[in-house]
């Protein structure tokens, strides 16, 4: 898109930062509408993040999680995909510009761009804890855990080597806990008979006193009886101090020796609000009108984990569903403008929450009061997640995966990809 | 196993470097033998290299070619696995050293390491041309070419950005032409629907007056008009010279603008074969004796790609069917030794070869006179490679992709990996 191509064509020209569900669901949004509409991001393919614990635990393939976004795009025909970092955005002259150096103009500038893992200053966390929130990030945790395994049955065998630490007992720090014990306990003990697997730990830190705070006190219970049960050591009121390459220590001085800290304690938003000139709020988050508007700049809005969204008075959760529903309200929002009328306040619509534990394990609550645990709580995680899979085939490759590896407790993807 | 362990226990202990074709059949035929066993391989995955070029241009995911070692030791219950790179190796000694540092003892080992890509010495072609051997190498190429549409859609469109030269007629060569004219043709166009495709050039070269050298010359010919119907530029008698980051010398100095170069003229053995002390043969293959063995040692054995094996007087393909026969045949030689018995010399039974040219066209050719192509030659390819993959669910998965391709005319893995 240039700019005599804009200057030649009425219908306005729509820029969307980010292809996680908040962009998406804005760029979808538009399908039928008289706007030209392109999507930003740094990678080519759409990353479905509920599910990188189970890459990064050697159930589900990279690819499983990743669609490729001019996929998704062929269906919206005036939604055009550009591939690149946003370094500069200038609001006056309402245009961006890529780390390819080229600059876009946009009459409507949606900001999408996500969160990311906020290390709360821990020293160390920065640069020995492992993130959970990019494809990378999985491949390189599943690497991680998989190398120590393998450095151990070579006799390398230090303390500490088998000992993994999540920090965090929000549903990530839950499920990777949950799914690296069943991991060491269904896979890696047949993988490595001569192992004593006895020796492997896997400890979660909570600094609060209890896992999963958003969810009822009895689920949150539910999930530490689960958890124990499957031989992890769940810790609660146990603050984190420092992270170091071979052992962190807790908020009372304790030293645990491990390689492997997986850093599961919360995220902020994604440092392109900075980019704004705007002041930012808690967690780095953007603040916005309730039709989700930035407060300085008419033209442009923000969704999703980057936004400030409220929700009855307080800061929304930085899950999908808040990212999906704002991301097509500001569309409405635009739309509504370039009509000539008026907006309407954004309001998130709670459809409840999951997280999984494990095989035959996971919590739902639900706005009703609904509670689900255990069997049929893992079950409508199941039927959810493969619902909302985007695209056929890796919704298929999915399903495959996850009936073999349920059928045989076995792992296929315990692969160990190296950089040459 | 240690020096104390081999002490205490009356049958020997076979070391067997590389998980290849020829290695796994090796450490398979020893599954009810009275012997120890311990596979090293510098990836914790064997990969079925035949289907590299359809990881290359997205048509199957990295996870569909690889399976990981320690899952197929499982039914090999005196089997181990070890990860690493081997170092060192110590014939009169008798161990290996690996790249952890660890040495460790062996009474036969069997040299699998395979072959890697022979650049024969072409200016430029080791530092500029994109190789297809390993699963990293497949996947670096698949980012490649999908980055360059990703730019040329950017604007960032100079001469040569979409052209693709692929160096070396052989299977390989025409694989991965067929492949990419493919994947330019029914998915690129659709994802990048304001690229002018017709400028995206696919230049496959030949230095010999034919493609399938090793074919008889009405499927070479076949494999020509094919690849010509495709859109595929195939150049023969045309040596390279040099190559550069943006273009390569013909062998009569035209220039070809380029940035991508596929190398795919040849293989020698792995650098492997100098460590063991003795003089290496053409391609650095190590000479051997008819039951195998090397000539100046014992209980050192050489199969595969990587051991100048004679077939009628000349020395036979580097192919999977050569490492696999070869791999059993070391395994008979061992045991006919610590038998007391005699062993017998190694004869490798053709059964046939096979090439694809892309979606419903491949050749096929057997001992008993049989040609095959087109239609009928690309089922029997296809039907062979389903029936050769190993383990149940890379079947599947491998399945699911194609299907998925075949009635969508899509590829669903065409994704950018980046590094971070």
């Amino acid at each position: 898109m240039t700019t005599a191509d804009m200057a030649s064509k009425p219908s306005p020209h729509v820029v969307v930062i980010g292809a996680g569900f908040g962009g998406l669901a804005c760029v979808r949004a538009f399908r039928d509408a008289n706007v030209d509409v392109t999507l930003v991001d740094r990678h080519n393919f759409h990353t479905f993040q509920p599910l990188l614990y189970q890459v990064a635990t050697a159930g589900l393939n990279a690819a499983d999680v990743a669609y490729p976004v001019r996929g998704i795009l062929r269906r919206s025909q005036r939604a055009k995909f550009q591939l690149g970092m946003v370094t500069a955005v200038d609001t006056v002259a309402k245009n961006l510009t890529l780390d390819n150096g080229s600059v876009m103009p946009w009459d409507w500038l949606v900001v999408a761009a996500g969160a990311t893992t906020n290390h709360f200053g821990v020293p160390g966390a920065a640069e020995f804890g492992l993130s959970l929130y990019t494809l990378e990030d999985a491949t390189a945790l599943r690497n991680h855990v998989l190398t120590r395994f393998e450095e151990s049955a070579s006799g390398a065998n230090d303390d500490g080597a088998l000992t993994f630490v999540v920090v965090g007992g929000g549903a990530t720090g839950v499920e990777i806990a949950g799914a690296l014990a069943e991991l060491v306990d269904k896979v890696l003990r047949k993988d490595f008979p001569d192992l004593d697997v006895s020796c492997v730990k896997i400890i979660l830190l909570e600094g609060q006193d209890r896992l999963l705070g958003p969810f009822a006190p009895k689920l949150s219970s539910h999930a530490v009886e689960t958890l124990r049960s499957r031989s992890v050591d769940v810790r609660l009121n146990t603050p984190l101090s420092r992270v170091a390459e071979d052992h962190v220590v807790l908020g009372d001085g304790t030293i645990l020796l491990t390689r492997t800290v997986v850093w599961a304690a919360g995220v902020k938003a994604n440092a392109l609000g900075a980019l704004l000139g705007v002041e930012l709020g808690r967690g780095g988050r953007i603040p916005i009108r309730p039709d989700l508007r930035l407060i300085e700049h008419d033209h442009v809005l923000a969704i999703g984990d980057i936004a400030a969204i409220d929700y009855n008075g307080r800061l929304a959760p930085q899950v999908a569903q808040v990212a999906i529903q704002s991301g097509r309200h500001a569309a409405e929002t635009i739309l509504a403008v370039e009509a000539g009328g008026a907006t309407t306040p954004f309001a998130y619509k709670d459809k409840g929450s999951m997280a999984t534990i494990g095989r035959n394990a996971a919590v739902a609550e639900f706005p009703n009061g609904l509670k689900l645990s255990g069997f049929i709580g893992w079950l409508s995680w199941l039927g959810l997640h493969i619902l909302t899979m985007l695209g056929f085939r890796n919704r298929a490759s999915v399903i495959l995966n996850w009936a073999w590896n349920y059928v045989t407790w076995d792992r296929g993807p315990r692969l160990i990809f190296r950089k040459n």
